[in-house]
């Protein structure tokens, strides 16, 4: 049984295309697979599971060596168990940057397209059998397009992506804005975490010059529910970047509506790497980014000391 | 303008592969694109590129830091320049094992299939726009696939590259037995090499336990004029080995026609390794291993100490 699954922390891409893979070899190639997530899934992917009709699949707590897999949504071994490399990786289907790490003990299928999904490379690599594809995984794909975009936000966004989401909201006969509003709206609810966690929920290690930090972004719909809890966020940086081996946390909050970011400033480190990188001039701490929506594209491209 | 190359010591498919992409990317995407070598390109190659018309690519010395690239044939930065990770990464198209140790600035296009040759990968890539292509980069296309399948004897023949060579073997009126012919009588003529030169023509590196190794191949339909330079061959193995920092040297001369590999045994660790990996008992200098065809499938997943 492949074992079928995206990153840790796993968010609607890394929730929706496990599923989507796992139908096509279980129902298309007559491949047993099973989609497991890598922890607890977040709000909006615990909505888009339910909208769609799918139960949460189960969390993987274990890697076996030898276990067949195949990776989704990422090819980052700090976002994977840490034995990967010692299972027997079968495929690999991402949108990220290589980053180096993951090793395949013979030749194996890799496809990484820098598109805004996971799902829309694995519409083309589905092809004509999408046509046997169920509503269910369907319109997993549109959620897990919509919340990659940001409801096309995101200038990771390529026409392939919308073009996809627009053809199965058509045929689901989905209506995209109020769809994308309920999921935004569930990952806005963040009330049930704590602060350390709102902190690690969408993580990503970086480093720039001797420093390395935690990127952490926030979308939302309802910046002023993170915002308001600012002074907690502040106070347990320091231990969640102690914990990773990092120099500090830089807190994203990305305001999905008004397509700006507002960025925690605890300290010197980070008002200085604002101030280099974005060019603004930072009093207090925080600072309104505007235009800024993206990690990989607006994010990690500009950060500087 | 993108430069397009696959590993050092460029074979037929790291010389035609980069022809054929070269080819779509300035013609098909309009993107300004020349194919270089990272090195002279072995006998069989230069037969290949005359066969069908194309003057040899130049060979690439230097590689600036931000140099557009596209890599095809390898994901392995052993098999590359040195500065390889500073270049402006566009696209990896490879049949390999992942190895890990490449790195891109951003989302690129990566795609890896366990196929038997670079091109019938590109053939699917390019689509219907192969209907443009003029018959020398068809004609490339056949002889990197017959020259990476030793003319579908190698195990790591799949039905898709059989089946594109046999079609566009009929739609260019060329006989596939008399082409391969040539072609390997082509790479078997090394007359023109050094022992030394003969060692490294085909060389990877490998480590089985605490020891590593140079596993070179020699393909050819004359084994006997590489076998009767034995003695030759044997006492430059150890400043080879010495060079590149591995134990020894295992050199497998693959007998394209009788499908069968003589391993060369200069001494007691490699009669170990043939012992242990391939169940043969060995006596004298050279073993015959019947049926091992290919690197790939056969003799690293087989090797052990």
């Amino acid at each position: 049984m492949i074992k079928v699954f995206g990153h840790y922390s796993p968010d609607t891409d890394s929730t929706g295309s496990p599923l989507i893979w796992a139908w096509y070899l279980n129902q298309i190639r007559n491949t047993p697979a099973e989609a497991v997530l890598l922890g607890q899934c977040n709000t909006e992917a615990q909505f888009a599971l339910k909208y769609w009709g799918f139960e949460q699949p189960a969390i993987m707590t274990d890697l076996p060596a030898g276990t067949p897999v195949v990776i989704v949504d990422t090819n980052n071994p700090a976002e994977l168990p840490k034995g990967i490399n010692d299972a027997d990786i079968q495929a690999i289907i991402d949108h990220h940057k290589l980053v180096g790490g993951l090793e395949t003990r013979g030749p194996i299928d890799i496809t990484i397209r820098p598109l805004a999904c996971t799902a829309t490379i694995m519409y083309d690599l589905i092809g004509d059998d999408m046509a046997q594809a169920p509503r269910g995984i369907k319109g997993m794909m549109l959620s897990c397009i919509l919340s990659d975009t940001l409801e096309f936000r995101s200038p990771t966004t390529t026409d392939a992506d919308r073009g996809l989401a627009h053809g199965l909201a058509k045929e689901l006969d989905i209506d995209i804005s109020a769809l994308a509003a309920e999921m935004f709206a569930a990952k806005s609810d963040v009330s049930a975490h704590s602060d350390a966690e709102l902190l690690l929920m969408d993580a990503k290690k970086y480093s720039v010059g001797d420093k390395t930090f935690r990127i952490s972004v926030l979308e939302t719909t309802s910046p002023e529910q993170i915002l308001s809890r600012k002074d907690g966020l502040i106070a347990a940086m320091p231990q969640v970047a102690a914990e990773d081996g990092a120099d500090a946390v830089l807190l994203f909050v990305i305001d999905i509506l008004r397509e700006e970011a507002t960025l925690l400033v605890p300290g010197d480190l980070v008002r200085q790497v604002a101030e280099k990188s974005f060019g603004v001039s930072v009093s207090g701490d925080t600072v309104v980014l505007p235009g800024i929506m993206s990690r990989k594209k607006q994010i990690i491209p500009a950060l500087s000391l």
